[in-house]
């Protein structure tokens, strides 16, 4: 009985409890924070509020997005399935005429079919044509950019409406705080999903005048910390209204860091494969129905949101095979984790790994054109002499391969593998099995082929 | 008084306490072998032999390669100089008709004319032509490979012979160490330089059958136990020669990880500026000389190891300037380090970070080319915008650019560069000029000129 938790936090506020009405959402997404960039994830940089909150719900330690970079990253977040399967495996610029395909449904669909009140706050990304809007997508209001903060033109909009024809970065932080707790207050009576992808702390980096120069850490310090102070006012804001308890409020990132910030000590940054471009903070609250200050192991990634919301709101889940599982147990912090099959780790449309609990197995890599073996250049993705086998639960690092003694392992993940590209649309299928073709030379001794080294 | 220290242990051993005989030299040199990868310095491969090693003599946590590749690493270690001042920027590569120019004196060239006995076992990776053979650079021994393993043709030397066309990867460790401990045993009564520059961890890996699948860590464990086992070797047949009170030795690394290996938590790996590309483990043990168990935090670097040398052995030093200095006092971890002109970090031929203290200034990127904003594609390096400023003590990642709060630091390590800048050959000048040059666009609000994402 999930509601009996409520009993111990009284008084009751004054909207939050009829029963009959459905918990709002907040689903708060960074641009390019690294793992290890909040305080309760190891940062210097002061970040009082996400740790409150991580205090007061629970904080996800194997927690990944489901691309490395901003639009797959999206659109698996709000589509629950992998972004290979409808066509956005890229980065969309504004050139591109490609958006989230209308066979798609968001969570913002989701929940406005069950009679919520939506809104998306900041960067989109995700289509720039008409038919791509946020407000095609389910949501009905609107307010933020179209696009990355380092790509032209940076156009402000709210609704269909360019209301600033550059917006200023400096301000964007504040400009979507106070939208948020306007939407907030507009809704004290009717369930709402608000859908809060920051700006921040993308590059190029700037903050407010009340931050620049404040968090001891730089400039990139400055910017999370006013990201942090953000998530404090939204908070405070459902306090306010006394939704603090109907609230479920999640934060997370859409991929590793760029140029600056910290991945945790964990290898590679945005654009990579390995932890560092994947693994994201994730931390969830919603006072009485998940439980203070827990710090969950399990893995889980970000398609795993919408079935969660689903199950959560009663809401209809998409017609579509979900890719993500509901992952209400962890957040609860109860102790069954629930099954899941392996889950892959895409660069571009390119398989490069699949991961099951703690164990990751690389198959194939991305490689320069001078890091690749003659036999094979022209081709992006290489599948790897020998695949390779991290725990990266002991082996943050992914530094040391485990082949050798897992082979049971290995072959466990190999055949989710199969299972789910059997799955796939039939051209990430092909993409697959050309990766597999790439193996042009075999060395039984454990050698890789000898290659031209990198100059350097 | 140096020397006092001897009087503490007793009985002195047979051969090694002649007042006149000056001390050898073993310098162990590990090929590709991360910042992270030894027990000592937080890895979970076993490395007792060198983890023994360092509770015995000194370790440096904050200890730079002046590279991170293969050759201008190694030929920084030899020469005590910048390897651009004397056109060694890159990897060589067997069709390469370059090698370290006879105008540069090496390590064992200078303890040769100091009467030392010399050899080098192992990857000389410093020309392949006859005249740079380590036979012509004062090696009166040679026993190893003339490149990377994962070059070709792979033989291996003895002296100028090739005693095997094509090495045993899984033999080699073996083979070197059984040479070492032949060359200490024939010199028990004269003064010696080993130079030993391993081909392990390098890849392609493989350890032989005592090692494969022992270290469980995976066959890179299992190679760098074996490399560990082979110190412990070495360390042993100086014992039984008497010798072990009158050797120093030191273990080093080239560069940082490549495939896998763990740079320690450091951001970057082999061919990048960044410290996981750079910093690599320095242990020095000389029993009654060095004191036991001192972790010096201290920065030090790979040019340092000459001047070190020529100051403990009394030998002349090269006529050239030197860049690197005599490091015994954080050796023998006394109080005084040694004052110092900022490091350089160079990619290929380019500037790119300075270091003074605990304090990295990266002023320009090698940049691939969906990095590069328009007005400077075609260029490789790129003048950052604004240069960043990092704590690599407090900030292993470098995360976090601090140019802001620290004007002075910034402007120090500017004059410290123009300074060494100013030595350098006209053509390094004129990179760096270029380098300079790059700078097309001005954003004084902080902003980074806007450029197409990475695809991804």
């Amino acid at each position: 009985m999930r509601a009996a938790g409520l009993a111990s936090f009284a008084p009751a506020p004054v909207a939050a409890l009829s029963a009959s009405r459905p918990p709002n959402v907040i689903l708060i997404y960074a641009d390019d924070l690294g793992y290890g960039d909040l305080s309760c994830y190891g940062s210097p940089i002061p970040t009082p509020n996400l740790d409150r909150m991580a205090e007061e719900g629970v904080r996800f330690t194997q927690f990944c997005s489901t691309s490395s970079v901003c639009s797959p990253s999206r659109a698996a977040l709000l589509t629950g399935r992998y972004p290979v399967r409808y066509g956005i495996p890229r980065v969309l610029v504004p050139s591109d005429r490609e958006g989230l395909p209308e066979s798609e449904t968001t969570i913002a669909q989701m929940l406005k079919g069950a009679g919520y009140a939506t809104m998306c706050i900041g960067k989109w990304h995700l289509g720039s044509r008409p038919e791509f809007s946020p407000m095609r997508r389910g949501f009905d209001r609107y307010y933020g950019l179209l696009f990355s903060n380092d790509m032209w033109p940076r156009s402000l909009y709210e609704d269909a409406d360019v209301v600033e024809s550059t917006a200023r970065l400096n301000l964007l932080t504040r400009q979507y705080t106070d939208q948020a707790v306007k939407f907030i207050n507009r809704n004290r009576e009717k369930p709402f999903f608000l859908y809060m992808p920051h700006t921040a702390p993308h590059i190029p980096l700037e903050a407010s005048p009340e931050f620049a120069g404040r968090s001891g850490q730089g400039i990139y310090g400055d910017v999370v910390a006013e990201l942090d102070w953000s998530v404090g006012q939204v908070l405070q804001a459902l306090k306010d209204a006394g939704l603090d308890e109907n609230t479920l409020v999640m934060f997370s990132s859409d991929n590793g860091p760029w140029y600056q910030g910290s991945p945790g000590r964990l290898r590679g940054r945005k654009g990579s494969t390995y932890e560092g471009g994947m693994r994201v903070p994730f931390i969830a609250r919603m006072p009485g129905r998940i439980p203070a200050g827990k710090v969950v192991d399990a893995f889980a990634n970000t398609m795993d949101v919408l079935p969660t919301v689903a199950g959560l709101t009663g809401a209809a889940r998409p017609a579509q095979t979900l890719d993500g599982v509901d992952i209400w147990a962890l957040l609860a912090a109860e102790d069954n984790p629930p099954a899941r099959e392996v889950f892959l780790y895409f660069h571009d449309e390119y398989l490069q790994c699949a991961r099951s609990g703690d164990w990751k197995l690389h198959v194939a890599r991305y490689s320069v054109p001078m890091f690749v073996p003659e036999p094979a250049r022209g081709r992006k993705n290489l599948l790897l002499t020998r695949p390779e086998l991290y725990n990266v639960l002991s082996d943050r690092e992914e530094a040391y391969d485990r082949t050798e003694r897992n082979p049971s392992v290995v072959a466990s993940i190999r055949a989710g593998i199969d299972r789910v590209m059997a799955t796939m649309p039939p051209g990430v299928q092909q993409t697959y099995k050309d990766t597999l073709a790439t193996k042009t030379e075999d060395t039984p001794s454990g050698s890789l082929p000898a290659e031209k080294p990198p100059q350097p």
